[in-house]
């Protein structure tokens, strides 16, 4: 039973709290019950775990949670990075926000067969914030890393202004495709709307904000193209 | 200027922090300049308007911003809820996030004409988690509040094990129509789901997670119908 706050397990679950400590460790901190249960379903082994109670004074372990209630237990694993693929994936780039990497991450566990794959710019998807929004879909579906010239296939950027209809474009494209979504405020850099295959827009009402949040974004999209691009072939 | 934390309208921003302060008072703040701005836009006169380093000395209005990193500016406005209607809206049920509900806000005034309204259950749409999420949409289109008892149109509930596609219901409804969403685990209860007016499912893929965040769901929701519901007579 740990009894100090000097352990060293404590301590590196400490370290991981932060962007620089996750880079140099390559492992990150899964909180709560429904995550370490998803990670062992997945078939993650912890490098470390931590019941309250039982391996440590519950007090401790609340003290390094990143939960404001505390957490009865922690695990620590090793990140893990999938390739880009599948008939149909999305593409962040630029959102620096750690939610909404977590939520579109769920979004597209629950809407498309392939990865999230996150460009330049975009927040750690291992970070506490994007760990509890992801749930248990950041172990069944690791994220993947690449630029914008590595991506395989029909490269679709949503854009504000541009023309086309998503629900329009949607019924046209042949897997795979690859939905491109750019941060809130900048959207996509100008030179990758000009490189991508296909531009379009989703339909938001005139005097209404002029974005939607960009994980709404992202998954409005793999809904629409999920549900009604033809099959390969 | 502002020079003493004993300030009562620092005192009275502390307070809103707090649901009872913002019952009792039936104000709520509003931080940032993008923020006061759309209430500006709106036509909303703050009750308090404080400015750091005009009004205000800038670490006592840090030290009351639920901002992790200030604002510069913070504004104190008088809660105002809008009445249910529109051809479409989006009833949320027992939806506690704040971020959620914020974020839904945000989408419905997007995406279709009619409010937010909040049923049992539901978070504060005037805590600073749920107005920064919302943005200025909180200010252009007001929550309304509502039993399910009092919806007036054609209740559309979602719910994961629905036979129907929402793609598939979408074409057949017609407005005013009032698409109802449930918090995320335990969904809408029974007895809703058993008097709606039509139930259906967001597909998701076998093996994903069982549902989309509650905000995710809505959005797309009132995505599809906004798209696909016929017009009005």
């Amino acid at each position: 039973m740990i009894t100090s706050a000097d352990n060293t397990q404590l301590k590196l679950i400490r370290k991981l709290r932060r962007k620089r400590g996750r880079d140099e460790s390559g492992l990150f901190v899964a909180e709560g019950e429904d995550l370490v249960e998803a990670a062992a379903a997945g078939g993650w082994d912890p490098e470390v775990l931590l019941v309250a109670g039982e391996d440590v004074e519950p007090e401790l372990l609340d003290r390094v949670s990143s939960l404001g209630s505390g957490s009865r237990v922690v695990g620590v694993y090793r990140q893990r990075w999938a390739d880009a693929g599948g008939e149909l994936s999305l593409y962040l780039h630029g959102v620096g926000d750690p939610g909404n990497v977590g939520t579109a991450i769920r979004s597209a566990h629950a809407l498309c067969d392939g990865p999230v794959v996150l460009g330049p710019g975009c927040a750690d998807p291992f970070s506490p914030k994007a760990v509890r929004a992801a749930m248990g879909s950041l172990f069944a579906r690791p994220p993947a890393r690449a630029e914008w010239g590595e991506l395989r296939g029909f490269r679709l950027a949503l854009h504000g202004r541009a023309e086309a209809a998503l629900s329009d474009l949607a019924t046209q494209v042949k897997p795979p495709v690859v939905l491109c979504v750019g941060a809130e405020r900048e959207g996509l850099p100008e030179e990758l709307v000009q490189t991508a295959d296909a531009v379009a827009r989703i339909p938001l009402r005139d005097g209404g904000p002029e974005s939607l949040n960009v994980a709404m974004a992202a998954t409005v999209g793999l809904y629409e193209l999920g549900n009604r691009m033809p099959a390969d072939g």
